[in-house]
């Protein structure tokens, strides 16, 4: 193992006594922040609907950016040439990039995968379109993000063992060459991640070769991709003890409240979700009493905040019954507002959670999110 | 004529020597403002895509909100028990209220005219609909707008003489019925609407006999409605001689910035427009070299603002690139840089216009904001 310089720096703060999970502090290029932390998701250069003043205001320090849909649209030449993400989007704080691999095996149809890449066709277009390792890096290096992801395959669930061992295998090899393809080792840092489906000895293979090449950081792939919850919660307890202990673990496309709780239960500290912008969009807010849908008849003369304990913008200026007119009659404002919220609720409650790591009272801090959201075992957010 | 308390103060501050131009002032119960001014747009209870803190950071005084579709949705007592129109939508400053006889004469369906008042359909969902200037006044005094609007017969161009005579005398009487209508006026001014299409005669006459009635101002109605440019030039200039010079007038839907320079030249002072929120939504702005479409291929690498002239947020934080790839995108922060430049440009319009009569020099100014925006003199905007 080299003994590297590290551009993302993490600090272990503390661990919980009564489960994995762990208070930390991340220090990149562009912040510092404690985790466990929840990212907002810029799929396009803009975390939907949203300024950076506003997300600056509840607390967001850092946000991720689609390194497959940059790719499409303006480019990431023209977002390089722009002085890179950052100064494209105007926002000054920590971004992380995912790989595109996650949009290859999700979005793209007709994929042909390849020891050298993945071709395949443009989600909406049908163009013909060719991502590799390499190809993602070069990307990823234009956009400047803080922390890349390596260019993985993310196989659907379920996929038979022999598929993930030869699988789980290709995404070592190309590990290595997005290691080799940073051409900003000391600006850029860049995440492993693992894979290897339900399997505790594919994981550990995985796990392993990724530590040994040294990583900024760790994601938990493969995951939050249809498995039940009891098999996403089994496969992060015997994952996380395999990752080393100053580095931080990401886990991939996870954001509603249940999963958040159990991912830091067994030692996660990384989070990002498209689910509060996406069900914002849907007039679906989530709040101290559990999800509420704004649209409801019940809400028409509701003169009351959306969470009486919330303090953001929306909770602080507006009525239940002005949001549902909003959504009723269509306007742009209502998913804005609504967005401000959920991101705020998911930032607050991880903040929440850090606080709870702090005083030991982690496991009842869960136990009390779970009562009073309503969350069920089997149905989450 | 009655000697009357008005809840909307007017000051003439000065008159401009070489035109009709007058700089003024109004009181309303929230607030007071110098004119020429220009009116955003709050159809449904919302500036599109805005908020308040967006809309007094350009310095926006006075807003319009819409009968007719605040009726439809969420319905007038809804905004009442809320605490009134500024209340529900959390905007303190001032509100124009519009009459509803716009829409039902552009939008609604089928409708028959009667002395009574309006039957019709609903412009979306066929419903059978009733509209007169007491139910007018009184959804107006459930919204406690600052000025209340006339409900009115808005013929189209070109109509009838004999049409139009009917037409202004009815609604003569309707503006009586709507004076008679207002349960709070002592807190909600009321404008007249000058009607009579082309016809000096029939102007004349409905001038005068609103002027006897005592409005809190006056507005010059059935323009903008298709007729040709100088026709809207000719109407204006001999209908604002016909009223006070104590009160405001009120041009309704005029926005665009030739439009506003050639009315102000004729003695208005009030403007309202939905064109600068809509233009944005179709990605077009107003700068001080022009109309942009942001879309054009000629902006994809354009990394300086859209207009370097204006200080607004949009111009102040994001660029031409940026812009164009959020319109492409389709992204919502798009439709709210570009509404809030927009706006921002007609209230800098109107301060510009404003600062030239006080300085004697509202012609040149005109003469130059012609030649720079390249206004011609059949295709505004």
């Amino acid at each position: 193992m080299e003994n590297k310089k590290h551009v993302i720096k993490y600090e272990l703060l503390k661990e919980d006594k009564r489960s994995m999970a762990r208070l930390g502090r991340i220090t990149t290029p562009h912040g510092t922040f404690e985790t466990p932390v929840f990212m907002a998701v810029g799929t396009q250069a803009t975390v939907k609907t949203l300024t950076k003043e506003e997300l600056e205001a509840i607390g967001s320090n850092i946000i991720l950016g689609n390194t497959y849909h940059l790719w499409c649209q303006p480019g990431s030449e023209i977002v390089r040439d722009a002085g890179g993400l950052h100064k494209f989007m105007n926002w000054d704080r920590s971004i992380l990039t995912d790989s595109g691999g996650f949009q290859v095996f999700s979005l793209a149809k007709l994929r042909d995968i390849k020891e050298e890449g993945v071709t395949f066709k443009h989600h909406k277009n049908g163009a013909k379109l060719f991502l590799s390792p390499e190809i993602s890096i070069k990307i990823q290096n234009d956009l400047g993000s803080d922390i890349m992801m390596c260019f993985d395959e993310c196989p659907p669930y379920p996929s038979t063992y022999k598929y993930l061992q030869e699988s789980v295998d290709r995404t070592l090899r190309w590990a290595k060459r997005c290691q080799d393809a940073n051409r900003n080792p000391d600006t850029q840092g860049l995440f492993g991640i693992v894979q290897g489906g339900e399997y505790e000895d594919l994981r550990r293979h995985s796990a392993e070769e990724l530590v040994k090449m040294d990583f900024d950081g760790y994601s938990i792939g493969g995951l939050s991709v249809g498995e039940p919850k009891e098999i996403q919660n089994r496969v992060l307890a015997f994952t996380t003890p395999l990752l080393p202990k100053d580095k931080p673990r990401y886990l991939m496309g996870v954001g509603s409240p249940g999963a958040i709780l159990d991912a830091v239960e067994r030692g996660i500290d990384m989070f990002d979700c498209v689910l509060p912008t996406r069900i914002a969009r849907h007039g679906t807010a989530m709040t101290s009493y559990g999800r509420v849908l704004i649209k409801n008849k019940e809400y028409e003369r509701d003169f009351t905040p959306l969470d009486p304990k919330c303090d953001c913008y929306c909770c602080k200026n507006y009525t239940k019954a002005y949001l549902r007119h909003l959504f009723k009659a269509d306007e742009m404002l209502v998913y804005r507002l609504l967005s401000i919220h959920n991101i705020n609720f998911l930032l607050r409650l991880t903040e929440g959670i850090r606080n709870a790591i702090k005083e030991d009272r982690f496991l009842e801090f869960k136990e009390q999110v779970y009562k009073e959201y309503g969350i069920e075992d089997d149905k989450d957010f």
